[in-house]
């Protein structure tokens, strides 16, 4: 089964905006076992938009297309599909009610432009946009599928998640396909691959591994096809189970988990509070932390010290320390986090201290150089790093590695 | 003048990575007077990349063609090339040599694949790749062009920026074409609309404005078209002093600025300091700031007193501000902004307290309900908000807001 992804807008074209719904359609398609195998994009013009649908019907049996269906004038998606078709616009009664529905909770008047949003294809089934007022349109054309969504982003997801979805399941048989993400991080794409070598080289042949490196972790991705679910799922289980025996200390978790959400749930069933005091980091740590929903039931706070006056008066950093081992140094950031613990009246701490540079280093300690901190009520430790030369990526990496050392000391992994 | 964009790749139909490529491109090229009409993405498969060649030389007079360049097997970009154009593969010596300058550097030994970067269609010109190994390509095959270059983003970019727009340049005639960029805060796209409106209808025809919106930041960009260079530099000036007299207090930069760099570099030429106390912000304008190379010089750092306790040990917040006007009001913002300033000792200081949700709305206060307090040596002022449902534009929003907030400060700016 195959499908073909068409992108209608000018404002892809121009480069005004990038397109992220292709690449997340191509992920969604792959799961369920159908390869994307043409990707189009034109402009909001009749006759181009014609001519990369007959060329995708030529090649693939699911195409999926997107954007060209605001209000304004500019966009002329839903017209050309109509005339493609042969068909005709007519009213569409249930979409009408939900677009009036939007503006009076707005308070907005309902203006001609917002009633044409409800003006559909007659040949086609409307796929309902529970956040949007354009609705998402599904042709089924002697055995070929044209699925029509809007090209905002989260409106195209939940109309592709739970309306097209469910309607390609009852229109064809797909295989069994079931797919486990395992999170890890504190360890490089290739040291992983040389741990687990002989686990990836026993994997049977219906189940892939991928790769997805990000900044400071590694998503691995099994990918097992089969015709019976209980059993593919019964076999990643036990090749799971095999990975955590290999790896468990470098797995932080599955799926959607971060670091910052797994150290809050870590927090949250122990009950325990957590501030930082951040250096080199910024503050990043801190945002981290706090992006999540809750996080004040086990945050308290932080200090950012970026002068080193404040090192002193905030930390109880010494001038000593400053002047013998100095700012970046295993003694500032074990002095920062056991100071932010008992400052902020927490079971944990994390300190970190480093050079992110561009300017700043030395040859005892080049731009990346980062020490962090982390403190509990019975041990303060702390570990040096080099972060690369990149500013952006120094502050990333070192935020989630101070998280990772953090979960590791209240979990009591060893390095 | 127009162009199509090939990009080729499985990786890309699969939704592995995001081509922003094509976006940057889409830019470029648009810079230039030249319109993309097509793009279109195809997997590392001869005949998908030949059909795509074809299909695209009818529609465009330059053909952009990225990925594919690799040294690894599922690499076919350059053979199908040869092959389409019926060349041969030579050995480029300038390219073997610069290869094997690389490895060397590197220390790393040179084997057969990295042989193979050196090979080209006997036909094309190589376009030198400083960045990398895969040679960037030129083929001029009647009147029309075609641009291979590899897929990695930073090499590509150099390869079309330093190699390939000079070639153009000199290939084709373009008009002359000017940009600036003008960046606004703190006043949305349609009131912007609203403020400029008579200001844009007289903009003559050869002088085109875009609005490019952003998290709390619209961007406009005014392109000129035109033949005398100097002239059209004149009339573009004269559009933008204009501009700056209808919203001067809204624009805080120009290009490529960001509110960070803005504050920071006005802080270093009046050499004045900040300090930053974070209650919803949890952190993120401390990030912001000190993601700007230097910012150490103005920055002293921040208290994020995500807990209560926090504001009132650290912050002076007194249990009779939070019992009667709560943590998130005009008296707690503006005694967390005194506070820091006297604390840390610095010129100026920013504080926030909000609800950025999703829990923890009342009728009074609903979630996106954020107090921004600025204080200078002179004064502290607060000012009220709603940021709207969504925690994490809540958080960037109120971090933006507050750094418009301090640069009005600082600047007399009124509101």
């Amino acid at each position: 089964m195959n499908a073909e992804i068409i992108t209608i807008g000018d404002e892809i074209l121009i480069g005004q905006i990038i397109d992220t719904n292709s690449s997340w359609l191509g992920q969604e398609l792959g799961k369920m076992g159908i390869s994307v195998i043409h990707r189009t994009s034109v402009g909001d013009t009749k006759q181009d938009i014609i001519d990369a649908l007959n060329a995708a019907k030529k090649r693939a049996t699911i195409i999926l297309i997107t954007g060209g269906l605001g209000p304004t004038k500019d966009d002329i998606t839903k017209n050309t599909l109509s005339e493609y078709f042969n068909s005709k616009m007519v009213l569409n009664e249930k979409v009408l009610e939900w677009v009036t529905q939007i503006f009076s909770k707005r308070n907005l008047p309902m203006i001609d432009s917002n009633n044409f949003q409800a003006m559909v294809p007659e040949n086609c089934e409307v796929l309902f946009n529970k956040n949007g007022t354009a609705p998402g349109m599904w042709f089924d054309i002697d055995d070929k599928i044209f699925i029509s969504m809007p090209g905002v982003p989260f409106e195209m997801k939940s109309i592709f998640a739970d309306e097209a979805i469910p309607k390609l399941k009852g229109k064809f048989s797909f295989p069994v396909i079931i797919h486990r993400t395992i999170q890890t991080c504190s360890i490089g794409e290739s040291f992983l691959a040389r741990r687990i070598e002989n686990w990836e080289n026993e994997l049977p042949a219906h189940i892939k591994l991928a790769y997805l490196p990000a900044v400071g972790q590694v998503r691995l991705r099994l990918s097992g096809h089969g015709t019976d679910k209980t059993k593919l799922n019964e076999e990643i289980n036990a090749l799971v189970k095999k990975l955590y025996e290999l790896i468990g200390k470098n797995i932080f978790g599955e799926e959607e988990d971060t670091l910052q959400k797994v150290v809050g749930r870590i927090l949250t069933e122990k009950k325990k509070t957590l501030a930082t005091a951040e250096s080199c980091s910024g503050g990043f740590i801190a945002h981290l932390i706090t992006s999540v929903p809750g996080s004040s039931t086990y945050y308290k706070g932080s200090i950012v010290s970026y002068a080193n006056e404040i090192k002193i008066k905030e930390l109880g950093v010494t001038e000593e320390i400053l002047k013998t081992a100095g700012a970046v140094s295993e003694e500032c950031v074990k002095q920062m986090a056991d100071s932010i613990r008992k400052k902020f009246d927490t079971d944990y701490a994390i300190a970190t201290s480093g050079i992110a540079g561009p300017d700043g280093g030395t040859k005892e300690k080049p731009v990346g150089t980062v020490w962090i901190g982390v403190s509990s009520k019975n041990e303060t430790t702390a570990q040096l790093y080099n972060m690369g030369d990149n500013r952006e990526r120094t502050i990333e990496r070192t935020a989630l590695q101070a998280l990772d050392n953090l979960r590791r000391m209240i979990l009591g992994i060893a390095k």
